[in-house]
């Protein structure tokens, strides 16, 4: 029988004011901006584990996404400060995945999202194993 | 027994070349730019069925985003001029839906996306049944 | 002779760390990208003297950029965290100035820059005079 | 006496639509979004004179921004079809100058830009003379 992993009991937060670049005329965030926030939940959620995801890169490693959902349900405005809740779910094979639910600062949930990444080598750009140090440093 | 709708019919066909701003240091398109192709597509293929979206926001009535899926297969390079193909695939209550591929030069799907959209009223932002003659510009 | 005013001597800093997002594939971050760092800048340097710029546009206050210049000597690179200094030079009729110099963690000058706004009506988008409350809170 | 060279005699014209990705909620284009625009206009100039900016890089040879200044005089609106009106003012050692002129489509002024542009080489990012064969395109 199977355990829960270590990985998927960590809750990573990561919280990020919006910027005016960012909002629409609609007054809101605007939908496409999440992926790049998500990107920094996830970095941030990585180096708090001792990943720094650069050295990765500088390593030859790629870790680009294969899928993204998200579900919105209320906007993010300008100036706020939305906190960003992020856990590893999958760490299998070459892939990784992550949910990630956005809170306002009053804690309104205001969208659910997924991604999942995969391990490629900078070279090939084919899929490589999860290299062992990270596998460590989350489990 | 239902028919196919019209709409589902048609696929339109957009084409955008990705600039400089839009790749990252992998060397290819930013996974999150899509969402902004994506919006670009499918306000062109509705100004091809004769619905302006700006005129609609000047009514009142705007067009959220309420679910995006993607599924990446092979990146999009800088200047390459990609085609993205359109569908409305559902279009009831207030909802309307579309499906998307992503298509380069050498006609390589590039990735496949979905986005489901409400109508909802610029004041309230409540949900809205979609305007009679936006559905008959697309039946 | 006129007095040096106080709100030309202070040097406000702001950190950003840059998102991959906002990186190229010259493997930098994107020329372009300053201009929303300094706009995040200098809103927290307003804010840090008790101006929400927030605030100022739910009282009908506008505050477009006139002018925009740049100088770069070095690039930033990905998750660089990146520290703008930030002071207002010039407050005077409807106009604020700041000027900006960017440095990398090896404190090396990333670009020099200079941006000029205009306090405008949000209804008749003509300029107006500094609101008395912002030159109080930054002299 | 020197001749006027034959470079900037011409006015390369290059239209972008603006897209709500790029509105902000004062119901504009973000003024931090031109440099984007101004590097799809000159990378379409270089284009119609037979120079490809993505073969440079190929070849080794970035084209890094040194210098940029815009001065705003009219925001440009969503689903505008913008003009873009681009010279190249100088070709003189590693340096290339560009000045673009922004029109709406009633054909007003919407803003007047400069970049300065520097040929360096991808290996040690130092300037390097202009090539050859991009002066005889231009000249």
């Amino acid at each position: 029988m199977s355990e829960v992993p270590e990985y998927s009991k960590i809750e990573f937060s990561t919280k990020i004011r919006i910027r005016y670049a960012e909002t629409d005329q609609m007054g809101f965030c605007y939908y496409g901006n999440y992926a790049s926030f998500f990107e920094v939940a996830r970095v941030e959620a990585l180096r708090e584990r001792g990943i720094v995801y650069q050295e990765l890169e500088q390593q030859g490693i790629l870790l680009p996404v294969k899928k993204y959902d998200i579900t919105y349900h209320l906007p993010a405005k300008y100036d706020e400060l939305i906190e960003i809740r992020t856990k590893i779910v999958v760490l299998d094979g070459a892939r990784i995945e992550f949910v990630y639910r956005t809170f306002n600062a009053a804690n309104q949930l205001l969208n659910e999202a997924f991604t999942q990444l995969v391990f490629v080598s900078a070279d090939s750009l084919k899929p490589i194993p999860i290299p062992t140090f990270i596998k460590e440093r989350l489990n």
